[in-house]
């Protein structure tokens, strides 16, 4: 089959590999039918993410169609219509019991595109099939249901609800990313006051406003008096950090009430300065972590029912074939405005 | 009356001022029986609090009797013995109504001692006095109830119950002083399986194992391999940071556990630095914050009961006019041993 | 001053008494502008409330105007428009500080119209006041606020929250009178998946969908099974009891899911047969209690903000002098259709 | 091998059937070295539980040594020592994922004994092996494990964490069988203040006393006023419902408080009254359900640490051949005294 494999810093491969195989009675091989880039695989092809190693299929996110089944996989069938989630469950672990899958110590958390294969090809083994895959609804498009693989579940689990986003809320925004796009329409299912979003690129203040952003800001805004202004000089409740940048991580606990919660969603490189100094006595929570997963069965069905309007982040379509030009457009927003991109395969039921 | 005035870095006065007077309805004026010291008053001491003015009387922790009310005060009456909380709160603005008492917005939070004059006095005016004092139970001593000043909710509070120790857990306590040791204290009332105290002083380490600590190291240990040893590699599940130094608060974003809490209650006057790029991926929580002493009555109602064990925190004892002396005991608690110092005033149920 | 009083079962008169007075250092005078009629105004015309006793002002909802402020009252002012909650807070007992006014031990809880003077009046004093009125938003109509005395903080805390209504919920409302109606739009704050309302009344069924009810039933249908088809087979994950008779509480019983939550608003007068047989293994949560009110500032923000979306209830508006013909058409809604009846003084921001 | 069979109410037969064999790669064979009988087992011989067909191998309590393995049990070998489950879990559906073991979906729950062949037998086949299994720990025994398969768990999940115990509660628990003494047992992790206990049998008072309830009763002592008598008029916080009977759960609705909870634990026959026209008003929560076993590996843990202090339960102690006789003993507890009852196998590391 066709894969997108890694190779060395800088170089990636779109060529032939070996067909995966089942290798335990959990794996299911699916078809491929959609599939997206994350900014994770850019940062592995910078060589920055060492767990992974020459040769490795890329991807964690895909939709496609169920082709064989290992003997102990019992409630999914060969031609199910799937959603591949970025996280593997093994279920049994105590992480996987209490609902943190992305902690698995069973051999799931996140291994696809890092320590196995992963679904930027025409195939892709997944383990633990019954809890690492979705069955679709019928209404649901791939394009949709591909956004529900990592970018909803973790704007939804590791900002709104680790930052106890709830009616009444002012949520800020740092970030207007796919990520924080994301955060904006799944912190409406709470009913948050306000959703004041900061960014610098005018493009992607007017992609927050139009998702229903209350309020959007440049960073060279005073953007702490400006959400202290509107919180009868307060601040925010909760602040989600959805760039992974020490300067916004700052502005995140600089522009928080006393009370208030950070939510990290941001992937870091490099440490932060926490002012304790100043943070000590103001009842602060911080929370960050890697998505669990474990809302993505909910928002399926919220998608369904169209209680969660889709925030559109699909901006470039392709073809498989076209993958190398997809990862470059993915890779230069600045200049093509992409937000998320998507190849489709023959039989995706999307056009693109 | 007599009282302990800061007037300049440095310069500390035990003299006479005038007495204090009811000057709002919800008032009373207290006799103080018993007294402490805080760290907090040390860091006064050395000019590091601009809030607080010379001429201040210092001290937020106090057990007395009411000599006078204020005609709105309808649940207290002359003559009650009553626990002076380190926090007021006037009970109307929005955090008061959220038990955040130690953030209110209506001229409560911590004033005593600091924007208004305090208990190391032998008579001290309490605002808000319905909800900033508590009656205590005739069988309770002025000494324990004086650790339930400050000292036993901050540990219980923003420790305890930030760090949500809960049965069969493995927390860790940085720093062996009386919150450390508080800590100890309190969070056995949530049955945790491990208590593991880590200080440099041994005979902190020999009180926190009298206490109950299950494992006391010290920071010179390789506390964070040590800890993973009895967590089969995990870490803990909440690490409390009873120092206040960036180097401690690091440490327990370490040997925490995916998933974990850190719980900071140290008084920090620098900042640390947060490993993001480590802990991004890590589900912790890490809280912070001022005590709300929103715990107080039910840690009355347990040390009445003898379900909560009090640690036995303080080790030296004075009369009022003896607390210069006290002061300087209690700044050099590497030389003198010295946990917690109390005076105590002539008419005290407590022998000094 | 002219008020609505009770004299004896089935005897209600509009009638000049004495005006009120303070009578407490915590208490207003307030100038009612809007007031309405609660259904347990009709419990005690029928003499069913022996706590309310003959002579007794009628009321416990109402928008006004401060005239006139006790010594403790330290902020509002004369001239302040004012909601005045169903209940009221003395802000110092064990349950005030749990936000649980409803149950106050200090003097509050619902007295107005009940153990005090209340609101269907010119003139209404109101005991502790800080905790027990609220200031409106200017944009906020005398309509809309009324409608937040008792209606939507009572459909939203002891139906909506008590029932943990969630994202993806689906929630069965029996009964579609005032309170089933509000808690359609309160619930409507947390994304439910499906609203599923039963009333007999197909007038009230219409209103429940125009309110945003997903499906409407009578209790003629085979409601269990209607409920079971739309969630796979396993019911309801909240059933919201919003009529008060044992009929529709035991109907709310059967709808629910395992491991679902029965939220009882509704008032009743006589005991309901639990099932424990068949439900002991169910894992079912039943909760029941008065409101506190602990939500009237959150959903006045709400209102004022656009979030939440007034239901509309108020069916038919009088002048002061027709409250006798208000209650006439309030105690008949089967033939007035009348949901709320509003009253509106001379001073009303609104028309009537 | 041998066995305990059902063939008709008021029938069983100790007698041989054939062996159990693996049927799924998530099965193993159990060697059974310890088993108890549940009064649930009483229940079915009557004749009361009808998914139980005559044949069957009745119990769903045991301990013992893994013989044989499904393909798919990657975490479990021959010759582990394990705690069975009377609860098994998919580890799939929306309930095991959620922890509600009790309620799975896809095959498990309760239906050892129930509805395949069950532990009362000298082998048994476990379905879901991972999940349904707990290793034990060296230093537990099996007979302080035995009470961990479903006892403690039950009175910990259904009883203690449902009814929300809390530090400085105070617990009613009513009845002192089993349930009731394990619930006496693991309230005691969260440090309430008051544990009382009611029970008509002078003996079972006894035994609770010594276990630590504060205060015993008969259901005869006016049992309401004494809870409002150490509770300043209030009542109970919690509770905890374990018999079984519509007077016993109708006594724990009257002697709760306002804002408190009634645990029902008890299996019950017939409906109860639920006193809405006094308790509408009141603020409880009622819960119910079937154990989940979601905490048998934490309390596995605390029983290895010493935290949890095993209540010590067994009675009467069999050889494997005696369980007819140990059956007559556990049915007349009035006269034989019998809490539990528990049956050894030749190589069970427990001497009866």
């Amino acid at each position: 089959m066709k894969a997108l494999t890694y190779h060395a810093p800088g170089s990636r491969i779109w060529g032939e590999v070996p067909d995966p195989v089942i290798q335990d009675p959990e794996d299911v091989i699916v078809r491929v039918d959609a599939v997206t880039i994350c900014g994770t695989d850019l940062h592995i092809l910078k060589g920055d993410v060492p767990t992974v190693t020459p040769g490795r299929v890329l991807g964690h996110e895909a939709v496609g169609t169920i082709q064989a089944l290992g003997a102990g996989v019992r409630d999914r069938a060969v031609g199910d219509r799937v959603l591949i989630s970025c996280i593997s469950s093994c279920g049994r672990c105590a992480y996987c019991r209490a609902g943190r899958y992305g902690q698995c110590l069973g051999g799931g958390g996140w291994i696809l595109g890092n320590l196995i294969d992963g679904t930027q090809a025409e195939l892709v083994r997944v383990p633990f099939a019954s809890l690492s895959t979705y069955l679709i609804p019928a209404t649901v498009s791939d394009e949709d249901a591909l956004m529900l693989a990592d970018i909803l579940p973790t704007s939804y689990e590791i900002g709104v609800l680790a930052g106890k986003v709830a009616p009444g809320s002012t949520v800020v925004i740092v970030g207007a990313g796919p990520i924080g796009l994301a955060a904006i329409a799944t912190s409406q299912l709470l009913s948050p006051r306000n959703i004041i979003v900061v960014d610098p690129a005018p493009a992607r203040r007017e992609a927050a406003a139009a998702l229903g952003a209350t309020m959007t800001l440049s960073p060279d805004d005073d953007v702490e008096a400006l959400v202290r202004k509107v919180t009868q000089g307060l601040g925010a409740h909760v602040a989600i950090e959805a760039v992974g940048s020490p300067t916004t991580f700052e502005m995140c606990t600089r522009v928080v009430r006393a009370g208030g919660h950070v939510a990290n969603v941001g992937v870091h490189g490099a440490p932060a300065t926490l002012h304790l100094e100043e943070l000590w006595i103001k009842d602060i929570t911080i929370t960050m972590g890697l998505v669990d997963t474990s809302s993505t069965a909910l928002l399926l069905e919220l998608v369904e029912a169209g209680t969660l309007v889709m925030p559109g982040l699909v901006t470039h379509r392709f073809g498989f074939d076209e993958i190398q030009e997809a990862y470059d457009v993915f890779s230069a927003p600045s200049e093509t405005g992409a937000l998320k991109v998507a190849m489709f395969g023959a039989h995706s039921t999307q056009a693109h």
